[in-house]
Formats: C-alpha cells, structure tokens, sequence
C-alpha cells in the first residue's frame, strides 16, 4: 500500500522511478496546429515524443488492441513486428490517427523524416497517436518539430515523456524495477474515454536485460494478458490499445522466470495506475473470481460483475447493495453462459462444456466479510455498516486532485466452488464525473 | 408518434386503453408492514394486486428471466406452467422476494390463503414480486390483506393495477389493441434499476381473444425475443423479470398470424414505454443492424453500441461524437466475435463461422444521415451541428415529471453489407440522474 499527501510527493516519487536503462535516450517537445477538420481553425497543442534506442535492437515485443477499426498506428506496428531491428518509438497525443483518410501514409511520411535525421529507414519506428479520432495528423507541423525533438534527446529520465503522452490523465504513471544490474521502467496512459478522445491505453516499457527474441514476445503475450487485458473501465477496448516492449540488451539476465514474475508486476502496478486515474473515479474494483469450472468462466463472471453499471453505481455511492453482485453474475450465467436455451438452467445448477456449475455453490465476500452463502444472503445491519464503512474507505476522492491519494481498493472475491481455476480483473465506479466527462460537447 | 402536454392528459390515454378484455377482473390494495431484516424496524408500505380471470382458463403462457439467480416467484412460475388450467396473478411491489430464506414457501403459504378465499389451490396463481432483494415477504401481513384485495375486484380497467405495481417508474405503462370483437391490454412496469430494487420487468397481458393453448406459448416466445428482449438499459437481466400472456377465451380468433403482429406492436410498444421511463433515461436508443451476416452478430453488434457507456454518455450529452459507435463496433467485433484469438482478425476483413465480415464495407447512418463510410468518417462541421441538434430534439426531458412528453428516439443505423439478417435493439443514454438514482445508499 501506498499513499502520497501531495502533488508534489507523487511526482517526485515518480522521477525517481523514471531513470532510463542502458542504451535509452528520450526526448519530447511541443508543437501549435490548426487541424484541417475545422472550417474556422483553432490552434491546438500537441506532444511529440521519442524514446531512441542508443543502437538499433533486435530485442523488441509489442501487443495491440483487438479491435477490429484499428488506428494507422496499430495497422503499421503490427507490420513492424517482423522487422530484424527497430530504433525507437514516436509518440504523439491529440490525434489518435484513426478512420481518417490516408492515416497510414501520414504516419510514413513523418517517420521516414525522422529515419532521415536520425540516419535510419521509416521502418525502424514505431509510430503511436493518441487523441481524437477521425482526424488527420498535421504532418507538415510534426514534421518541422522533428528537429528540436532530435536535440533535446537525454539518457536520464523517461518522466517527461510519461508527463507528455498523458490526454486527461490527471497525473503521469510509471513504475520500475531492478532485475540484477539490470534496469526496467514503465510507463503508461490512458484510460477511460473522454471526449472527444478515445483514451488510447499506452504503455511502453523500456529494459537494458538481455532477453530471447522470441522468449520476449511470449512473455509480453502472457503478462499483459494478466495485467492490461483485465482491467476494464468502459468494457471497450479502443481502437489505438498497444503495449510496445523494447530492450537495449545490455546486461545479461539473471533469471527468465523471476524476471517475468518481476515484469507482470510492473505491468500490474501500471494497470492498477491506469485504472486508479481513469475520468471520474471514484473506488478501483477488483474481482478475484475462485474454484471455477474454468479460466474463461473465471475471467467472465469477474468482467460482468466489475463492468455491471448496477454494481459499479452502488459502489460509487458506498452503498452495500450485493443483490446487485448477486444479479449480475446471475445474469451472465443464465445468459452468456447458458447461451439462449432456457432449457440449460435447471433450478440448482447448470450443465456447461466442462461439467456442471452449482449455483447453490458461489459464495460471495466483500472487503473478506462473507456476504452471500448457499444461495441466501447473509447481510444483517452491523454487515452492511461495515460494507458501507469498507467502501468509503476504499474512496479515492480524487476529484481536483492531481495525485493519487492512496492504492487502496474494494476487493471482491467470488468462490463458484465447481472447479480449480481462477481469475482477477480491476475495474472501476461509475459516478457523476464519469457521465459529466464523457457527456461534454467538444470546444 | 404520440405526445402529452401534461400528466392528466398521458393518464386520461392510459385509462382509455386499460378496458379489461371480456372474463378478468382486477383489484388492487395496499399494506404496511415492518421488515423483519430491520433491528429497527421502519413501516413500510406494500401494494398487493389481483388479476383474475372469472374462471380457471388453460389459455396461458409465460416467459421467465434466464438470470441463474431467479427469484422465489420464477421458480414457482416455471412449474405451474405444466398445469391444466390457471386462475390469475398475485403481484406485490417493495419486496422482489429473492435469495431470501424460504422465499417459495413463503409465497406458498399466502397463494394458499388465496385459493382458500376463492376455493381453488395455491397452483392456480402465479405469483409475481418486485422490489428489495434478499428480504422476506411479510407473509402475515399479505394474507390479512387478502380479503380487501378480494373485496375490491372490478371488471372495468387495468389502470389500478398498472399503477400500484410501479416502484421506481414514474409513470404507469398501458397499450392495447382490438382484434376483431377481441380485446387485449398489456401493462408493465421497469426497468433500470434504482437502489435499493432491482428493477424487474414485469408484463402482464390479458385477452379474450381465443388461442391455441401450445400456439399461444409459442407465440408468446417469438414475440417477447423481437421485443422486451430487444431492450437494455443496464445490461443486466434482473433476477425477477417476467412476460405473463393470460386469454379468458371468449372470443374467436380471426386470424392467428395478424394477431401475433398486433400482439408483437403492443409488447414493442410496451417495451419501448418501460426504456423510455428508466431511471434517468434523457434519451431512447434504437439501433437497427442491417445486412449482417446473421441474427446473431446483427443483435450482437447492436447491443454492443447500445450498451456503450461511452456511447451513452455522448448522446446524454447531446454530442455528435461518432467515433465511439465506430469503436464499440471494433470492439465488438475485434474481441466478442473473433475470439481471443488476434489472428483472426486480418486488415480490412474478419473470418467469422458464416463466411467473411468485410471491416471496410461497413457504413454507419445517424437520423438517416450518413456519418461513416469505407473505414472513414464523413463528418463535418455542418454534420456535427446537425447530429447535435437532433439528439437535442430527441431528449426527453424527464427530470421531474411524471409523463412522457413524446415517443421519439435517436435512430442508429448500422449497415455491415456482410448478409442479408438484421436486428434492432432499444436501449438509453447514460445521465447523471441513472448514478444519482442508482448510488444513493438505502434509508
């Protein structure tokens, strides 16, 4: 647990995590545009930043959002993926570069300047954009910067680049860890969706440990699918998600194994963060889902309890409503799992793929406390004094706030009793700020 | 379209369509009563209504949730549906009589004391609860006020009955239809959910008209899978939802198959009414999916926009933000239907188990104007400003009053021109007032 009691506290806590492995520079600088969008123009500011590889490496991972609309970023990634070598990655927020007309060319022609300055090929970065969608970059004005992002390059700190890829993020995210000699810094942005933004989650993840090419792409696969892939604010995924994983290589590693160990947590803690600064939250919400027929079950009981607006209200209102908890992972059983044969319900339990759940089974606790038990609920007043008293605790009060107060957060477990397998997912409340954020009409 | 100017006027049309059909009578009281869940217990008032038909009938059907959870009254209903003959519904507000101790003997123990007052058995009603979850009916309270209930039967209107069953709705919900010499009236109340209910759905509909008792059920099914399943306001299918369809007989049937569009008109109607009177509900959604390559996917996209909470928030906030309906579509598609398997999503196109879903040929049109097209938005400023104004004109404006002022809604076509099946969804937007309503703690 961690608490910070300023701005200042968390920032500086942050700085000292930032430094940069072996082999990294890092640069940001910004720019004014007029978007093309606009008949009557208003400047905007962009960040552009670049995190450069000293050398080009051949040690480079990266994971993208599934959706099936794709930013220009995404779509030229995952084209990166086979390349021997990469240099670095260019990162700019404001315009997310997707579904607008020639985003893929607008890309290339900015990172085949920034090959030229830097004496590489367009090929060797990754592009990533995160901002608006629909709208074309401004390429002329991105690619004047170039030159001055270039100069301010520095081997010290990732901090400004996690302070300028943020969009609505009230406060900069990054974590760290050492491994041996070697050295592994995190950032991320995002989530949660303010408009006019998609709010692209980023994270890149910067180490000087020497990996297996390929060893390093399994490994990314499985930690993001246990740290970035459950968590869920708005239950979409956006169309510009990527997680880019690079490696100087410089120190040798002690051990794989620990190592990834050491990488889920960063990855975790980073989600955690990400989750902890989305628009308008008020509690972080995990569920732990426990002895499930399956991991998949597992994951979609979690998904449909912290993505349930119902249960997600009343948290917000620290409001020990579990009928709702109850509900929800009713309703994804006798729906999503059940299919639509009412005939797969039987009172008690029913059949899926891998045996039979028991419904009678699934108890539920909150904060520890047991709430709900073979198929009754166990609440008196004294249990919902404490439940309301647990989620006001667990409240970030974060609004004007631009550091996290705390990591505290309201912890659900769900024992299905019908199985070994288990699965955690975080999530978030829905408040006020939440609608007014996401309500607000573009000016 | 209809529109009211004031609540007399909305209710004057209410009671014009609430004539009860030939052979029902109705009745309705009220009770108060101190929940034994309470150390401290506060009074609290309960309606108790009757629907009886004036003889036992085997002309009945029903449709339950498929939440795994199903309260007390949904297990009991599902097993009278293989009685011979029925007599009519108890249906109480305040308590949904849910994963309470004992919840079916209790409701057992008071349809007993029915059937005593009116020599049948406690298996000729189906009994019908909304309201707190978890707690236990006041199972003497109920039966003492049995004889008033019974005392008070009329064979005029619905309308006493479609008004006490409400809990949260501000408004009560009739339609009705004329079939030849036959008459059928729908009532309903829900859903959203307002702390601390769960809002069930409830329907019930009563004519004279004559079927057949196997035809009747079937029809019931097809007709509430193209209308009351067609909606979603939180995503979640309570645990007490229910479709009662109850013929007295009296009146041949012209033609079965005009009948079932009439019937399917009224349970549209009836459901469009329940999303339009949610808790904060600023705006109604419909989403109509065109040429999808299956049923499935077009009601899969479909409740994938409408269910958005980022979509939600943009048209509470009267904000022509189209990029969200584009990436809930993505996501959709990306992650629901492609699986977890990232490989099968290839640019531009999707292998999906019925042939191909081609990304590109997707286009998007919102009040009829087209915004989306070939992977690109057709947006402008002239666009934007017509979007906004017509979510302005379909706002409701319901804060504070107790009628609806019109049946408009905003009107999302989605053409994936991947097949020839389509589907439409019914859904609302996402305001302050649905957090307020839906975090206030219990008192």
């Amino acid at each position: 647990m961690e608490s910070y009691n300023s701005e200042g506290e968390y920032i500086e806590s942050c700085k000292r995590r930032a430094l940069l492995p072996r082999g990294f520079l890092a640069s940001t600088t910004s720019l004014t545009f007029f978007p093309v969008e606009k008949k009557v123009p208003d400047a905007m500011k962009m960040n552009l930043s670049l995190i450069l590889l000293k050398e080009k490496s051949p040690l480079f991972a990266a994971v993208f959002t599934r959706n099936a609309f794709p930013g220009a970023p995404v779509r030229i990634g995952k084209e990166l993926l086979s390349r021997d070598r990469v240099r670095g990655i260019l990162v700019n927020n404001r315009i997310a570069n997707v579904c607008a007309e020639g985003g893929v060319e607008d890309a290339r022609l900015i990172l085949a300047e920034l090959g030229r300055l830097l004496e590489c090929e367009k090929y060797d970065f990754f592009p990533s954009s995160t901002g608006i969608i629909g709208w074309k970059l401004p390429v002329k004005d991105m690619i004047s910067s170039l030159p001055s992002l270039i100069e301010g390059l520095q081997d010290e700190s990732i901090f400004p680049v996690a302070r300028a890829i943020m969009t609505t993020d009230s406060y900069p995210k990054v974590r760290s860890f050492l491994h041996g000699e070697g050295r592994t810094v995190g950032i991320a942005k995002g989530a949660g969706m303010i408009e006019p933004n998609m709010a692209t989650m980023l994270s890149f993840i910067l180490t000087d440990v020497k990996l297996d090419r390929e060893g390093m792409r399994e490994m990314l696969h499985r930690v993001v699918e246990e740290s970035f892939n459950r968590i869920s604010i708005d239950g979409d995924q956006s169309t510009s998600d990527m997680v880019i994983f690079l490696s100087s290589g410089k120190v040798e590693c002690d051990s794989v194994v620990e190592y990834e160990d050491e990488l889920k947590e960063l990855c975790r803690k980073l989600s955690e963060d990400v989750v902890r600064n989305g628009e308008g939250v008020g509690h972080v919400i995990q569920v732990t889902v426990i002895n499930a027929p399956s991991e998949a079950i597992a994951r979609g009981v979690g998904k449909a309890v912290v993505n349930s607006p119902l249960v997600k209200t009343a948290i917000f209102g620290n409001d020990p409503n579990v009928g709702r908890i109850v509900s929800s992972i009713g309703d994804f059983v006798g729906n999503s799992l059940a299919g639509n044969t009412e005939l797969a319900v039987s009172p008690g339990f029913i059949r899926i793929a891998s045996g039979l759940l028991f419904m009678e089974r699934i108890a539920i606790r909150v904060g520890k406390k047991m709430v709900f038990e073979n198929g009754v609920f166990k609440i008196d007043e004294e249990t919902e004094k404490f439940l309301s008293d647990y989620f006001k605790d667990c409240a970030l009060d974060s609004e004007g706030k631009r550091f996290p107060a705390h990591d505290r957060k309201v912890e659900i477990e769900i024992d299905l009793g019908s199985g070994r397998e288990e699965s955690t997912v975080i999530g978030s409340d829905l408040s006020y700020q939440y609608v007014r954020e996401n309500a607000d009409y573009r000016s």
